[in-house]
């Protein structure tokens, strides 16, 4: 099965945005999102779209890989693969085969904070998608035979998607420095050290403690109503038990950052050089209100897409660089990192790329952004919501990932007017206060002839 | 009272390496160093010491900054602190006041991977040094009246020492940057944020833990012969019951690295820019036989005080630097660090003084060393255990750091055999394999106006 990784790579990131950007609209009557909790503790959300005889069906659990014990990286992710390996009463392969034969898709992925699944059907399907998730939730069988192959092939996993590729390594080690102290600095996937060490004792007792209904949030987006959710989720997830009652997710946070810090890889593979800088930003979750919002459109106005500042300046006008932007990593439980990017374009020079970024975003910390800019900045959201509203699995998305960090529906529900509340002058302190005037991490990922920075 | 912080700066890095390096050679068999256990675990080591009527009094526990649980950094260091505090039979404050009324003096000290407390007496007073140290391995009394106040005098210590001091904090946030997994990279006073937190609760648990006669070593040195020793360890440490049986120390170990990385500090109170450089490398306890003595050679030779090449070729050749040489701390659990350091002189380059350093240490890998340059360097550790031989505590102290970091009697004794066998040849594959082909952290330390590295 594919699995897909919320790494903390550029391309994820801006992924990532804007899927976050993309929340609709406060929704029609017809389709209000609701939400309750089951006896068990499990919090079910509802998403209405009629549109088309679709149902999107996604469990959450509220566990990441930055909730793993030191020196076992690794094990959120390992679990979210043993998790089709079956239980007392479905055989492993069952239900991807289930939903194959009935033409639907499926996946999974593991983030720092959370770890879901999900599965898109037709509405009578429902019901049995609800059957074998909630048989997972606590069923899960894992012997010897299962487990030790499966470590296979997520060392190899590893090995494909970063140890062979510089960028992936260079981005490893640049969310190590960035973050000093916060479990956020280890790699979703896990150290390959770490990985070659884990075993199913480990596995399990990671599913004993963080897989349960009191852990866990469900997400039904689709041509299905309220009561039938709440009826079929009853039937199913209702009969789960409890897991165990679980502290606070407290982590160990960063102390303050008073250096700034470069990473350098130097690799044959690479041709093109480039750089990344991120500083450390609080989240929706961590931030003052309204500061998160102003750091989502100070990310969209200096380097979201091809409007931005820094595509506009270094792309377009200087052509000094093929590619620039900026991405804000919104969605997390505590403090996250806000970074910009760019590499040269030709004979251009990377030092080029990084003076001009660094002087698109002390334009914006010291004289702010206009208020057509902002202006525009939110439309672009509005337009990205209104996409959103055509895809069911995003919407589920941003639910799942919001409600898995810390947000309430309520939050959710009224963030559209919190970004419209966003003035000029809160987009440039967002720049004073996050980006100028504090420590940041830069990355370089340099040809080997190269003369580095 | 005061306490000595083995910090990971240059000059404590330094002050232990030379006391490593202090070793003496095999002893006569009037000194020979005779180690036994209690029943109840507690390893003994007699080295005496007959020249003059003192005795030196150590107790090591097997537990420092890098045994701590994400988030309570500092607890190691504020035990040591809350060790002075009363036990039932002792007022607190008793015991120092019994030295000092004996004339003795009194220490105490938290590193990474051990914390140690020690007094130096007359032989006659060996028996009450021991009845008090014994009754506080577990007999210690926490309440929250002195709990708190004393926690008030950490946060100032750290404030005095690390915080006000930009030297303190670019230390600290290079050795965050240089171990991305292992605990090594947590200040061992312990990140303000997380002192903060600290309770009484967190104080006690990590005391019932570690604090055992079958997690210490107790080391005698001096005026006093095996036999008495015996004798009085078991009336007075014997009767301490064992702890918890712990767990081997296996802490998160650190992934390839696979990126030179730069941490720069620029604050307006640093008049005199500098840098340092560390590398990762293996500890007397992690390292292939023979590679520790190789750095450790290595260490001595490229800057290990005015005969070394770096303030030979840097100070007093050139003559543009202020001060050069390198340090390695050797004995360490785990994976440890080989540095460099070196500041400018007068109006001269701290750029030319890195392209000065990194060209020496280039030099050594290429070229490798002189056998008469090997001698002297060899010479100079005899000449170390010469005088390490007139200090009581030094000896102590080496034999503690040692013991408490994986290392048994009998290496400590045939060390400087070991140091002796090892060739031109290890010293120049040992700069090859662990710096010249590894990947590297600088410190630049800049005035505020500097224009950065």
């Amino acid at each position: 099965m594919t699995s897909t990784h919320l790494t903390r790579r550029f391309a994820v990131i801006m992924a990532f945005a804007a899927a976050l950007l993309a929340f609709v609209a406060p929704a029609k009557a017809e389709n209000d999102v609701t939400t309750f909790f089951l006896d068990n503790g499990l919090q079910v959300v509802v998403i209405p779209d009629r549109r088309a005889p679709v149902v999107t069906h996604m469990v959450w659990y509220k566990v990441g890989s930055a909730d793993e014990e030191p020196g076992r990286s690794g094990v959120a992710h390992f679990l979210e693969h043993l998790m089709f390996k079956g239980t007392e009463r479905h055989a492993a392969g069952e239900f991807s085969a289930v939903i194959s034969a009935i033409g639907g898709s499926e996946n999974a992925f593991t983030s720092q904070d959370y770890t879901a699944y999900y599965q898109q059907v037709g509405p009578e399907s429902l019901l049995t998608m609800m059957e074998f998730e909630a048989d997972r939730m606590r069923g899960l069988i894992l012997t010897e035979e299962v487990v030790a192959p499966e470590l296979d092939v997520v060392i190899e996993e590893r090995r494909a998607r970063i140890d062979s590729s510089p960028g992936g390594l260079l981005g490893e080690e640049l969310e190590a420095t960035l973050f000093q102290n916060h479990p956020y600095r280890m790699p979703v996937i896990g150290w390959m050290h770490e990985i070659e060490k884990l075993d199913r004792e480990q596995a399990v007792a990671f599913y004993d403690l963080h897989y349960a209904p009191n852990n866990a949030i469900l997400v039904v987006a689709g041509d299905v109503d309220a009561g039938t959710v709440r009826e079929l989720a009853e039937r199913t997830y209702g009969a789960v038990p409890r897991g165990p009652e679980l502290p606070p997710r407290e982590r160990p946070q960063e102390p303050p950052q008073d250096t700034d810090r470069t990473v350098t890889m130097t690799d044959p593979r690479v041709s093109v050089p480039s750089l990344q800088r991120a500083w450390l930003v609080p989240s929706y979750n961590s931030a003052a209100p309204g500061e998160a919002e102003a750091l989502d459109l100070l990310a969209e106005i200096l380097g979201g897409g091809v409007r931005s500042r820094l595509y506009q300046q270094l792309v377009v006008k200087t052509g000094i660089a093929a590619s620039a932007g900026a991405g804000y990593r919104a969605s997390a439980l505590d403090d996250t990192s806000f970074s910009v990017y760019g590499a040269p374009r030709g004979e251009a020079d990377l030092a080029a790329v990084e003076a001009a970024i660094e002087a698109q975003v002390a334009l914006i910390a010291n004289e702010g952004v206009t208020d057509d800019e902002l202006r525009r900045a939110k439309d672009r959201f509005v337009r990205s919501m209104i996409f959103a509203r055509d895809s069911q699995t995003g919407m589920a998305r941003i639910y799942g990932a919001l409600l898995a960090t810390g947000s309430t529906v309520e939050d959710i529900e009224g963030w559209p007017d919190r970004v419209r509340a966003v003035t000029a002058d809160d987009v440039r302190d967002a720049a004073r206060r996050y980006l100028a005037a504090r420590a940041h991490v830069t990355g370089y990922l340099l040809p080997q002839a190269g003369a580095g920075q």
